[in-house]
């Protein structure tokens, strides 16, 4: 679907939107304008990654969008992410997307509004800057579900109630993290060629790099959480191992060498003198209490009790 | 609330300093020195990043000084840090933050003092760099005490005494110091775009770098002693089940057989040999006493008794 | 064997493929057109890396291209990977390789059959970025194994039926990341180097080496995502160790005091007082059923149970 | 303490070493020589890390060299290293230390003689050079000290007798080396940008710096050391485990069966038959040599024996 | 020992080798070509690292190259690889060291036979790359050795003989291939700047690069191999504990029960109304056999059995 958002005769300026277009409304546009095979071919490769192009003087940008739809349930940067395709000539602009986007319809709706009101404010680069400020602010939901998770770990292990996490669950959360890092550093490596194009709208471009940065830097915060959840995780599993092999041992060692006394006195030999005796009953008690008291004060003494 | 700090109509300076203002005196002082919108909204972002811009001739910058009330009772920068923002123009110098921040308290006191005595040195780069020195030396607090808390933790693990250091805490530790490089790493950026405006205090202002370098490697010390402690307290802990189990092994190795030989002497048939001879009991001693004789042995040569 | 692929007499222009030549027929070869002796040299070492030189006005390439017939069935790159090597001079094109390269045949047959429809679109240039295109493209089937390998890891420990992964094989999947991970990196060099040669066809070639950057970071996230399959199993396996270890002392505990009261009564001593008395055996369960109750709260207190 | 060492009213030349100065002495010679009061500051800072300043025509410059009677005891950087403050006009160098330093002595000797011996050869620039000599050298000590304890860590992991290594003691080590690391990383910073001030001592000049960068690498081969040795003993330690266990559970498996049976027949029912038969006891005997065997034959399999 | 390799009046060209100099035959070499007391200093410490000086007119050069002869029986880098001092001038190459070194006896035969021959293409800077060539060359050898290596581990460790691998063996391997990294990281430094000396022979210089690269890549390779190879090791033991460890449970969990029900109808007692009835021995077995299929289904609904 090929779509007129903006026409200006006077200013001689044109803002084609392309929503899910065929492969003949695509060759028919890049005809008019004169674009590049080979951003064609990257247009209808729906996982393309984050990308800034110049050929000749039509500027070929692709971004990655968050999926607000995506729910972040996977970790495939092609299932929570969506791709917007920009063209960016003298006196056009171009956009091309498969689905349609909350922030492009934004936009759009914005500047039918402003050129209806008749304002001349129209550019290119101001829509540029708006379509990319609208991609990277789209990710501010995927930080939102992710930091309410990491809290959610975070008060599992670091409060005293047991509750056990999930170790596959943080893995997973880490696995996502990573994922979004991998294409916001590529947004990022855009978003800095954009800077040669905005000197006028400087302080609204510095305004979006700045929320990116703040974006990657809680990636790197989010990773860190998520490796310190797990270290913590195993070194209380390795602390718990050690004391329930403790309180084993300390009951084995008590209790092997009485049983083995009463053993002695349950064998069933003719000639045992000791079974005999008035006192032997109570001696083998008193051995007994005698073995423990060791055993006890050893112990004691390596600091295994308590 | 706004204050006019400075007010030099001979030499046309000026240094206002707005406290929690409301969106409308914000607007208004904007609108009296031209500040850029996106600036303004950055100022009454709470949690926006240390930054630094260049917007025509004014100079916009964000600080975050730590909060000498927030007692590092959490990781979250943006509860232990408050912002301070900063507009510099050719003879104006404007402070924006949301609560009383005592080194600009002290800086205000300063100057008010200097100006009353009739000193006329005023200069916005001098108060700027009093005003960054202030929020780096501010951390100081900070520092003293995770300093503190390290040589606790140092303490309870490299000495001999065996109060457990608590892991949990540790982490906590780690990122919280996580957290300080973070800001300072940011900080610092901020401050070496400073520099072009320092030339004759470049003195003052190599010393707040050097501050800033000093704590950026204080962290890096404090992160690499946190992870030496868990570490060790992980190696130690593995030695620890390690000798556990091998007290476990040694005394069922040494009890399994005994108390399986008196056993059988325990059984109750009618047609056992042995317990009728008169030498059964003391040939049973004796089998008991060579099989301890033989364990004794084979662990003495595996090196697993003491 | 020397093979004429493109000969224009009216462009003075030769394409020329060697596959698996004589030493003398390089030799030969290297007299007609110049070329250098290490440069030779390299085109006889099978197991050359990837490299860029210009030696007066003749490049010499070596790339090596995933052969397709290996199954990635080691992690040794000289295995899994086979050397094109290249020689660009004003006039000629010169390839050299060992064994057939199915990407090397269908670009020889592709300008055999423009040529014959007399197409004058002849370039160096673009056959050599037609090369390099199917030397990087080569690896698009390795990816799909490795990420039809991983896809199985992570389903199995990631879902819960138990099927256990195997260690070796996934340390062994991340041998082979890396390995192509460093012959990509070196290939990535390469590439950056033949910037220089491609203005016109800047496109095909921005095309390429996106495609090359989006392998390098697909071996990142394969190794990111090996190694968190590799940390989820121990973590699931000490885990594991810690539930039975439990199970083992929570049996021990209850049965070690048990067996040895019922031991003590075995005893065949002739003055037991206790064996007379009526109450002796029902007291020695209420002392036995209080034993065990006393270690159940024990146990419930510290949580042990469930 | 302010000593002049070298005076020399024909080349207009002056060496002034201050020891502990006062505040006042101080004071005093930063007036004659126009010295700037953050150096004074610094110079007065005992933990002040190595810096290089450039003021006006002065430079100021802080290095810290090893204390040779610390002994290396903590790896607190204040405690092993000695800070010396060193100004450097165009024809004085006024050096500034709190306690006498061997290597300013040795130096102060040297060129005193060369004095008397009415030498002319005095230059600011060989006598810093002297002097970052000194400092950079001093660390030679500290190495010996580290080779030494690391060779015995080593002796005692890689070799077969078991004396125990102390992973304390190996961690603390790893903070030393970490701590030395870090100022000898200041300390090559400060010496680059010395580099601008040293044509005609050049290759002076060049064997200190790579005196540094060989400690610098040492200290890499000795962190990587201590880490190899301390993961070695974890590896050992977990391997260690791995045999206690199994031959706990090697024992447990035969006799736990055994001493069931044992038991059985030691039970004191009225009416069990097998305590008449004749062959009851043989038959006993016989089931648990045959259960053995079994056991036996499992563990061979699985390859637990040996 | 100076010996005099190559003299040419007509070029005025001279070659001097000197084999374990004395003091005295070095500074003799050293006033007849105005060689640098620093870098006489740097010939004698048979530790030095490979270095690159230019001093007036004169390059000094360090190489160190594989000492075939030490057979890698340490990670030292100073008894694994031997010094090769040069001094580069504009009519002379100068050689030092303190042993015969295979690769210079045989570049000064192939020079020697030359100038028999008459040959007239003597060149410092065709003799230094020779050098250069023969001393990177010369780790050929030690990668032999290390990849035999590498792959008996492999082998050991990733086939199902269950030949245990060395844990020990494995550090101290890597350990070299650390070492060596260190030394070719340096002699790579050393080699980038000699590029400067190499217009006309820049095939021979990229050849010796090119191999130098290799080289590193190589120790990364093995480095990554030797990690992989311990970590699977580490994997595999905590996986044959947790296995040890199941069965010792399994085994305790069934026969703890068991043994003490026999336990207490071994009791004398002698009021035990259980013994006297006919009914009491078969009874008790089948309680234990209903025992036993309680815990065998709970073992299988847990999944520990096989
Ligand atoms: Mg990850
Ligand atoms: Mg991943
Ligand atoms: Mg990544
Ligand atoms: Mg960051
Ligand atoms: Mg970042
Ligand atoms: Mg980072
Ligand atoms: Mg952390
Ligand atoms: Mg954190
Ligand atoms: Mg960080
Ligand atoms: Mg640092
Ligand atoms: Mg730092
Ligand atoms: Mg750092
Ligand atoms: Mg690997
Ligand atoms: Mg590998
Ligand atoms: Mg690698
Ligand atoms: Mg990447
Ligand atoms: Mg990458
Ligand atoms: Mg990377
Ligand atoms: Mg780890
Ligand atoms: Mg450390
Ligand atoms: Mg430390
Ligand atoms: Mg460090
Ligand atoms: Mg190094
Ligand atoms: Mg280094
Ligand atoms: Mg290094
Ligand atoms: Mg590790
Ligand atoms: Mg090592
Ligand atoms: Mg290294
Ligand atoms: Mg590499
Ligand atoms: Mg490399
Ligand atoms: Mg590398």
């Amino acid at each position: 679907m090929v779509e007129t958002v903006l026409e200006s005769k006077k200013n001689n300026f044109l803002w084609l939107d392309l929503v899910e277009p065929t492969e003949e409304e695509l060759q028919d546009v890049a005809g008019r304008f004169g674009l590049h095979t080979t951003s064609l071919e990257d247009c209808l490769d729906p996982i393309h990654q984050p990308k800034f192009e110049k050929v000749q003087n039509t500027v070929f940008i692709i971004l990655r969008a968050y999926d607000t739809r995506s729910r972040l349930q996977t970790d495939s940067i092609h299932k929570i992410t969506r791709k917007l395709a920009i063209f960016l000539g003298n006196n056009f602009i171009i956009t091309v997307h498969r689905s349609e986007l909350d922030f492009v319809n934004e936009l759009k709706d914005e500047w039918k509004n402003r050129c209806a009101r008749d304002e001349k404010s129209e550019s290119n680069l101001i829509i540029l800057l708006g379509l990319v400020k609208g991609a990277v602010y789209s990710y501010s939901l995927a930080f939102e579900k992710l930091e309410e998770a990491i809290e959610g770990y975070e008060g599992k292990i670091f409060t005293n109630d047991d509750t056990p996490v999930n170790i596959k669950e943080i893995h997973e959360f880490r696995s996502k993290v990573s994922a979004i890092r991998r294409v916001l550093r590529q947004l990022y490596d855009v978003i800095l060629k954009i800077d040669d194009y905005t000197d006028e709208f400087a302080p609204v471009y510095q305004d979006i790099r700045e929320r990116l940065e703040r974006y990657l830097m809680l990636t790197d915060a989010l990773r860190e959480a998520s490796n310190d959840i797990l270290n913590t995780h195993i070194s209380l599993a390795s602390h718990r191992t050690n004391e329930v092999i403790r309180v084993l041992t300390i009951f084995s060692v008590f209790f092997l060498p009485l049983t083995f006394i009463v053993g002695i006195y349950g064998m069933n030999f003719k000639y045992m003198p000791e079974l005999k005796t008035t006192y032997g009953y109570p001696s083998t008690w008193l051995v007994m209490v005698l073995i423990t008291a060791g055993i006890y004060t050893w112990f004691k003494r390596r600091g295994w009790l308590k």
